[in-house]
């Protein structure tokens, strides 16, 4: 192991729309030393999220964009490789903002939490006891308030966070729907995610089979599309519908932003609600999604998949491909052995 | 008083978009004679709505529409003529759903309340202490949830509702500002309603206005018109906003749905929320908002305009009249002394 060498995927140029392989290049740089109260972490997982293309966009947005030149920001998971910080040990596993790189110098602030290896795969950090899935967790619980019995419906329904949102509201009793494209998503959606239906909006009459599938109305539309997915979800709301803005997964650029079907006459005559939702309004409450995740994954109740890619040179092009929707489950990107 | 006979304003044909004066037809009837714990009702005030257009209109909507050859619904305030129920007898003002007519016979749950003559006068029951005064309590308390220093934009901001909702959130000490059409409105909203600014969106760059008038942001967008200038003030959202959907008076026709700037990034990127309102889900809590009504007219802190139209000849055309903004205040029309 050459510790003093670090390979890093930086933004090169900044995309209009969807990042693609050329936005970025691998460098080479060397890892910097310790100072006191600092950790060395050496990543092993690097996470793809479709949010990062919000991230390296110049468009007003929650978060300052990534700089030109700099580091992909980026959740990851690593191990501990030597610590001056006495919370943190060599051989500890732990997550956070790492970025797309083989190393981190980084102080105990940087460190999300300890991710414990005994029991789930530490992959897991970052998918279902991750961003995902307290994504799911909070935006399906908090901004979707589902109740028993409901009728909730998920657009990207096979996804990292559509799939955890669909068996959270399995949990909680409701009746589930789930949106996908193509017949190998269909089929996860049925049987590892436990959806009521699964509606392919490729090759089916999107309006017809909501129709059939929601006779009462939708009263719960966990949302990672926008675009003519969700113009068609929206004539099927219930009264007193609450729609999760979650992801915008179907447009490709919002600059100038695109054009839709009035949304106020179905929000006036079901009094509805539509309201976006960041997961980062929630840090504080990190650590309860994590244990009901964990709980639940170790219950058998919530399933997942990763899809994962080996080698820091799939990174540039990995947005992409999350938005081409080649991935079935988590995208990550293995760059070490555990 | 000739008691044998009644005017009735009855829909002779649907219109597609907002209802014009040829789709009605005023018919004579005669009164019915009164039935054991029947009242008869001589109207002095009706009241003229955006909401009606709705109310004839054929397509998805939250009441049954008028059916064709039907008396037009309406609220209304008059005197009881007769009454063979022991609540109420002859003199008693009182006000309900007793449509475009001279008279009507009716059952005391058709009555909304007894209206007291001996403060206000009784066309405020239609008005500021009535549908409009409630529709502004409720739709920016309980849906825009204001809180102290917040900013709040109206749009129709001196309307019948808006106007209100201006003056209400001046009294929950937020920064108001009114977008109106026009110098006569700009006058009423900067000397009657105590807009902090009032924005003349036909003459003025709204966008520049919002900007300069809107420092911080918005916190809470009251809108009753939909369109380019909802679609504009979305632009200037704060952190958490608030946008009640009350009514949407600048589209035509919901048929076919026009289209718009996606609200979706707007909604993430500000963690904001839109929601439809309609005033009949608080019909439990009317005497609440009411007397709050009241106190803050009698207070002096809430100003209201009427604009009164003379005799029942009046009532086909005047839905569109208020589409077209050439009323300065709630819309009524007299058809009897009181």
């Amino acid at each position: 192991m050459n510790l003093s060498i670090n390979r890093q995927v930086r933004l090169k140029e900044r995309p209009s729309g969807i990042p693609q392989a050329e936005h970025f290049e691998i460098v080479e740089t060397s890892v910097p030393s310790l100072n006191d109260r600092q950790i060395l972490i050496r990543n092993i997982f690097l996470s793809v999220e479709p949010a990062m293309r919000g991230w390296v966009s110049s468009v007003a947005n929650y978060a300052e964009p990534v700089p030109l030149d700099g580091v992909m920001r980026a959740l990851a998971v690593g191990q501990v490789v030597e610590s001056r910080d006495p919370e943190f040990k060599a051989g500890d596993y732990v997550t956070g903002m790492f970025g797309w790189q083989e190393y981190i110098v980084a102080d105990a602030s940087t460190i999300q939490r300890k991710v414990n290896a005994d029991k789930l795969p530490i992959s897991t950090s970052l998918g279902v006891l991750g961003l995902n899935g307290m994504t799911a967790y909070f935006g399906l619980l908090e901004v979707g308030q589902p109740t028993s019995g409901d009728t909730v419906v998920v657009s990207t329904a096979a996804g990292a966070v559509g799939s955890c949102v669909g068996q959270i509201a399995k949990i909680k009793q409701c009746r589930t729907v789930g949106i996908t494209g193509g017949p190998e998503k269909i089929r996860l959606c049925q049987e590892a995610f436990q959806y009521d239906h699964a509606i392919d909006y490729r090759s089916e009459g999107l309006d017809e089979k909501l129709t059939t599938t929601c006779p009462n109305g939708i009263d719960v539309y966990f949302d990672n599309t926008s675009g003519a997915i969700s113009d068609t979800v929206l004539k099927h709301l219930n009264v007193g519908a609450r729609v999760v803005i979650c992801g915008t997964a179907s447009i490709d650029s919002w600059e100038p932003i695109p054009l839709g079907p009035r949304v106020e006459r179905h929000l006036i005559v079901n009094r509805a609600r539509m309201q976006g939702f960041l997961i980062f309004d929630y840090q504080d409450r990190y650590a309860e999604a994590v244990d009901a995740l964990t709980e639940w994954v170790e219950a058998d109740l919530i399933h997942y998949r990763e899809d994962i890619l080996e080698g820091i040179e799939q990174a540039p092009g990995a947005i992409a491909g999350l938005y081409r929707g080649e991935n079935l489950g988590k995208r990550l990107i293995k760059i070490a052995d555990i």
